[in-house]
């Protein structure tokens, strides 16, 4: 099974490519199994008339936090919020949650106190239980995996597959944010370390800090969804940035999909700091990353409900020219949309 | 509600102290959620026929397993079959894990193909669906978190409480061998860091060291129990050793335990083994940990069944002396059973 015996590097892979690479070795067994590896969460038949739907996701200190900018109560809520980001973009609602800590000895009491503090906002928010979890030493640094379980109507469970030709492609919220925020954030601390009488920059710029180090969850979204009785044929959360996801829903739903730049929606705030960075602001909401909006495709019937919703914005609509993503210019010039993202802080 | 500003260490808490204090800071809001923190697993109610199980279980590098002596493959293996075991000790099924990986830059391809193809296997024996999970960058080492949802039929469910005065205490397959292994691997260790022309004497050993390396889940135990119409009133599984899961159960049954010392189920390599370590046998069954059998009691309906039945030994029986755990030798002697384990291998 594993005849090859050099030594091949797990960058040349890639996270996707290594997680497609091993799950080939697999094979689901259990009927109760109606989706496994694959879409942003597991779906799983328990025989009620409901989806369960469980998925983890584990960040690491040094790799996706950095706790000399990351206030822990905001921290624990982050964490919380983007494992239970992945149920939303099933369009499931979350119900229990399990937290595994691996803690060094650097943590106090304290610490892991507040870190706590901000999973309970977070559980109270998303109305899950924190129903167990396992807490470890570990050898070095901190690390939090969070699981989450939820449930689906069955008949309103949205895959990455699913998206039709001539399918609105729609965003929620705004995009670019949270990348932003991490400039920031990192342009200070290296300020500070440099000048340590220096106090950082920040004040003005809260909407931007808030998304990278505190984002939310669109749990609200799956409801006003099921208020406006739309069910999207595809759906995905934006954790790698846009560009990246895009090609996620056009390699599962076998589609393309043509993109506007000039309705990629961007906060003002991320359009100043980013031309003060030297950033281009649409490269930016393509390619940011952490975002946790959601990105969904609907048929062209919900066009004129989604328009005038102040939660959507419809920026483009999916082509039957498989595996093309394009990026359409004021100028009407189109681009290859590349899904090479940053990617900064997700392994 | 975090007052104390003070430095406390974690230490000074422990890990079920810790879980504890931090348990006491959330409130179950979900109808779904039967049983949260506080057992082997969460109890979900998914408006099936049977409850939903949930566990998740850690292992870090350097703190729970040493690659310089365990090979990947069974390392893989054992991630699963521990996770596993805690649903087999709510007397449940498990059907699908999901894996979250953290991988330093130290490790390729093929050593991760090696991790997963113990996982692989395990998979195979426990009839599991690896459905999803997350692979990311670590700073440093390997860390494996899994997964773990299964199911049990609502009436079959056996938890840590329940226990009733003059039931049985139960223990499957025999005790203290994964630790005897973990010493013998550990010295031929030190002995190879000190002289590294010596070969490893571990010849002979193939059971202690399997049992430390490549522990199985006793779900084949489960289907016994199904099989003999047994519902244990209360069950937990040996992961910290048996003296520290007597505690567990009497805590939550509110019960005391008599335990024979002679009725101790101990492999003759064990007695051996820890007879030339200087270490008193009936102390590594107590204590030793990882063992990974079941440990439960049952009305004494079923004394005639289990007596004779090749895969349970009965050690003891519960008392009304609440919080009293006492360790009966051969002379008759009582003496106090204190929970403290090595705890070597489990955070």
């Amino acid at each position: 099974m594993f005849e090859n015996k050099e030594r091949t590097e797990i960058s040349q892979l890639g996270e996707f490519g290594l997680i497609n690479h091993l799950a080939g070795f697999f094979e689901n067994k259990q009927p109760s199994t109606i989706m496994g590896i694959g879409d942003d969460a597991a779906v799983i038949d328990n025989g009620g008339n409901e989806y369960g739907l469980l998925t983890v996701d584990a960040m690491f200190e040094g790799v996706h936090f950095d706790l000399t900018f990351h206030p822990l109560k905001h921290l624990g809520f982050k964490a919380v919020a983007t494992a239970v980001s992945d149920v939303c973009a099933m369009n499931g609602t979350p119900t229990q949650i399990l937290i595994s800590l691996g803690l060094s000895n650097r943590f106090s009491l304290e610490a892991v106190e507040e870190l706590y503090d901000g999973i309970r906002v977070a559980c109270d928010k998303y109305q899950v239980d924190l129903v167990g979890g396992d807490t470890t030493s570990s050898p070095r640094g901190l690390s939090l995996t969070v699981t989450v379980y939820g449930t689906v109507a069955k008949e309103k469970l949205s895959k990455r597959s699913g998206a039709k030709e001539h399918d609105l492609l729609v965003v929620t919220g705004d995009l670019g944010a949270a990348y932003m925020g991490l400039q920031m954030l990192e342009r200070e601390k290296k300020v500070f370390m440099d000048h340590p009488n220096v106090q950082p920059d920040l004040e003005g710029h809260e909407y931007i800090l808030g998304r990278q180090l505190r984002p939310d969850a669109r749990l609200d979204i799956v409801q006003t969804l099921a208020s406006l009785n739309i069910v999207p044929t595809s759906m995905i959360d934006i954790s790698d940035g846009l560009a990246s996801e895009i090609h996620h829903l056009g390699m599962h739903s076998a589609c393309g999909f043509d993109v506007y730049d000039e309705k990629l929606p961007i906060d003002t705030q991320v359009m100043d700091r980013a031309m003060q960075f030297d950033l281009n602001p649409s490269v930016v909401a393509l390619n940011g990353g952490e975002d946790y909006e959601l990105l969904f495709t609907v048929g062209q019937e919900h066009y004129e409900t989604l328009k005038s919703h102040p939660d959507f914005t419809i920026i483009g609509h999916t082509t039957a020219n498989k595996g093309a993503y394009r990026l359409i210019g004021k100028s009407g010039a189109a681009f290859e949309m590349k899904a090479q993202g940053w990617q900064h802080f997700k392994g």
